[in-house]
């Protein structure tokens, strides 16, 4: 199975996603033509300390969401930002702690058939609040201290897809 | 905390993504504009026998991936078409079986910063090929029977949310 791009036609082009219509052609031949909703990537942050794990509350407007249950994350928007280096400052914004030990778990796409957001998770250990800048002051991101032995009610609330790969992840290798 | 939409304006409307700035404004008052990608939601299936979860390889352009190795899946692109008959449509016509017993596991957004996105995940046994509609012709969708004793190697292989999500929910549970 192979197939090379043919060429692409920007349909619109937003502050964070660029749509394009894409056609590729395919080893047999036949061509087919793609929506592609462009995206910088993001960050997802496990941060873990003795008995909890840190999560955020948040509005989630565009699913009409409230108090979205998640990991500290963010979006690579800062041009030539290592991912390693996002989710360091996004959990210094978002909870306001550093973390001696990174360690990046896995990489994912959200949603590979119609856009090529690629998200990178990270698991922060050794926390501190030293060192860390202040959390932004943003009133409508609430930070979640949730004790580990309740996992699975998190990963029952939650409902984006890095958090409950992260969720599922840290529940899977064990307290 | 809670928001209210202020309006929306259509950028883009394509076959499956329509783009839309929208504004909303919070109980503080601030106001806040966002890029919604607008997408018709999608099923993805866990599908197992006594000793395997079938599985498929195939090309995902948008992310220049020549054979993405993911569970059975499918867009909602059938106007009033259940998400569970979409399931059961998309199984047969992926990997050409029916199954006896269905259970939704859970539901989740793929991306809710910026896409509306929401993927029903269904466990599916009692699988047999009677009663099912033969596979699609689609030569680039190749079906994958993948021993569940293996289920780590697989895990390891994805880069697609439902898929992580289902195979580190499969490897949860036991097997």
């Amino acid at each position: 199975m192979s197939f090379e791009p043919l060429g692409k036609e920007i349909v619109f082009a937003g502050k964070i996603a660029t749509v394009s219509i894409e056609r590729y052609r395919h080893d047999d031949g036949e061509e087919v033509t793609r929506e592609k909703v462009s995206h910088p990537g993001a960050v997802g942050i496990i941060a873990v300390d003795g008995e909890q794990v840190w999560l955020t509350r948040q509005p989630r407007e565009v699913i009409g969401q409230q108090a979205s249950l998640e990991i500290p994350a963010g979006k690579l928007d800062v041009a030539g930002e290592p991912p390693l280096e996002t989710a360091q400052r996004e959990l210094a914004e978002e909870i306001g702690k550093s973390a001696a030990d990174w360690r990046e778990i896995m990489a994912f796409h959200t949603s590979p058939g119609f856009s090529d957001e690629r998200v990178w998770l990270y698991l922060a250990e050794g926390l501190s609040d030293d060192g860390a800048a202040e959390a932004e002051e943003n009133e409508r991101i609430e930070i979640v201290p949730w004790p580990l032995d309740r996992l699975d009610e998190a990963i029952a609330e939650c409902e984006d897809s890095k958090s409950l790969i992260a969720l599922l992840w840290l529940a899977r290798r064990g307290l």
